[in-house]
């Protein structure tokens, strides 16, 4: 069983090409069609219907595109909208929330868990409602983390200047605040998180920083790799995977008598697209991943949809 | 979308008991039908098409009492049948290898994972494979310790006796022998363990103790806890919750207009099936699971299937 048919993944702007990124790299067999809806982003100021119509645009173009699945790589657009698009589409469609919240809750040996993730995304208590669901004995700290967003995007990912800021965005997180209101490092162990969830999909991408700040003691757990492990399972389970995926796949495309190099078994092709500027995108795209996602292209919605 | 029909769950024996556990505990909507091949466990030793053929005939007797998806919770089963049986039918079927090597690659911070199973799974490296995959950077330390399904068994779950055998038997992945041939604690830090995958379903109930033999600041994984996640993920996306599942689900059945309470969406049944001896079956369940799993009855396959 396989299908050669692409994965598609919708995020409202470029912050889950970390999570295509990861799709690409774990299941490097598939080809992927990428919507950015960089036009409208961010959808974490717009009201819920908002968020769910224009997802579900979003979508319609990807499946107009014969995707085979698809992974909502916007946290917004997971906790507000993924009930809605199950239920509207007949393929399976995966939020970045479940995965990265099942694989924090497995990795904590104290059981405290910190979450990261933009303002809107703290406020909607995806991450701790979906971490309770997983374990209701861990203690999760949600913490909004509201500059790493746009430093991202400017391509500053390292540097000191870079870790300054980042320990002060994580300050909350990991000291206490004395008497006189100062920050006081460390906590007891009985107090720190063991585990740090990177609830935005730009997060991974200061990973290296944000490990250094966090220390070696802390397991750094991103919803990006979470979501690909879980994707790889779904298309297992569901009989999904391109030809040639596995390893198990390729050995037996070496014995099918038709005498062909298991590597035609097709060769990946992946597309972006976008609703806003292109040039923009690409731009983002090249300075972030260099030449992994070079096939911008504009794309214009559909009417939006009830 | 909900689908109130049971999940199946299958094993060569008991150790299973900690998946179908991990499962009721995650997902308290769901019934289930467990089916212990105790006749003719361990499947360990068996020749490939042997556990191929004992599997499908398992299987087809879970698929007669129409259950809606498959949990494969026998390690040697999952890394032999896996493929064959997802071929075989058309139901979702979940192995525990794959969600607990997921959950490990994602946990460890070092990238050195210790992987303990029976010597059948380590002869398999089917751990050391799905954890590869998932991530080719992670160092892989398989180790068999065949002493501790016995006495697992056995009931023998704590107490100074069991922490010495246990620690006995971690000794090799702990620690390294020095010219004499002794074991030398503890290992340089780089050379350490930070993950320890628990790759039996016997192994979770010796948690405790194995907690205390690594000490803190190794995170244990199991495959039991994982494999639950998976499924919750897996039956979500694919429209297969029980009535009343989620939060979301039960909120909106109290909003339906029919003024019925929400827990009548209805009460989940639990049966256990053993192809073994009944009273055998019902005494190890309880004495590992107090009355968590009485429902025993006995059970005859069907012909061998080709």
């Amino acid at each position: 069983v396989s299908d050669p048919r692409p994965i598609g993944v919708f995020d409202s702007g470029v912050g889950g090409l970390t999570v295509l990124s990861e799709i690409v790299r774990r299941l490097p067999a598939e080809s992927t069609v990428y919507l950015g809806d960089n036009e409208r982003a961010p959808y974490g100021t717009r009201p819920d219907d908002e968020v769910v119509a224009f997802s579900t645009q979003s979508i319609d173009e990807l499946v107009a595109r014969d995707v085979k699945a698809v992974v909502v790589a916007c946290n917004t657009s997971t906790a507000v909208a993924l009930g809605h698009l199950r239920r509207r589409y007949d393929l399976p469609i995966l939020g970045v929330v479940r995965p990265g919240a099942s694989a924090a809750a497995l990795a904590t040996r104290n059981r405290r868990v910190g979450v990261i993730a933009t303002p809107a995304t703290v406020r909607s208590h995806a991450y701790f409602n979906a971490i309770k669901e997983e374990n209701p004995a861990v203690e999760v700290y949600e913490h909004a983390t509201p500059a790493f967003v746009p430093m991202v995007e400017a391509g500053r990912l390292s540097g000191p200047q870079v870790a300054v800021t980042v320990a002060e965005e994580l300050a909350p997180l990991l000291g206490e605040r004395d008497a006189a209101g100062e920050f006081v490092f460390p906590l007891p162990p009985s107090a720190r998180i063991d585990t740090l969830l990177l609830g935005c999909t730009h997060y991974p991408l200061l990973r290296p920083v944000l490990a250094t700040a966090v220390g070696e003691r802390v397991a750094i757990v991103d919803s990006a790799t979470a979501t690909a492990s879980a994707l790889a399972e779904l298309l297992s389970v569901n009989g999904l995977e391109a030809p040639g995926s596995s390893r198990g796949t390729a050995a037996d495309a070496g014995h099918d008598g038709h005498d062909r190099p298991v590597d035609q078994a097709g060769i990946p092709i992946h597309v972006q697209l976008t609703t806003g500027d292109v040039d923009r995108f690409r731009s983002i795209a090249g300075r972030l991943f260099a030449d992994a996602f070079t096939d911008v292209q504009g794309v214009e919605l559909g009417a939006p949809v009830r």
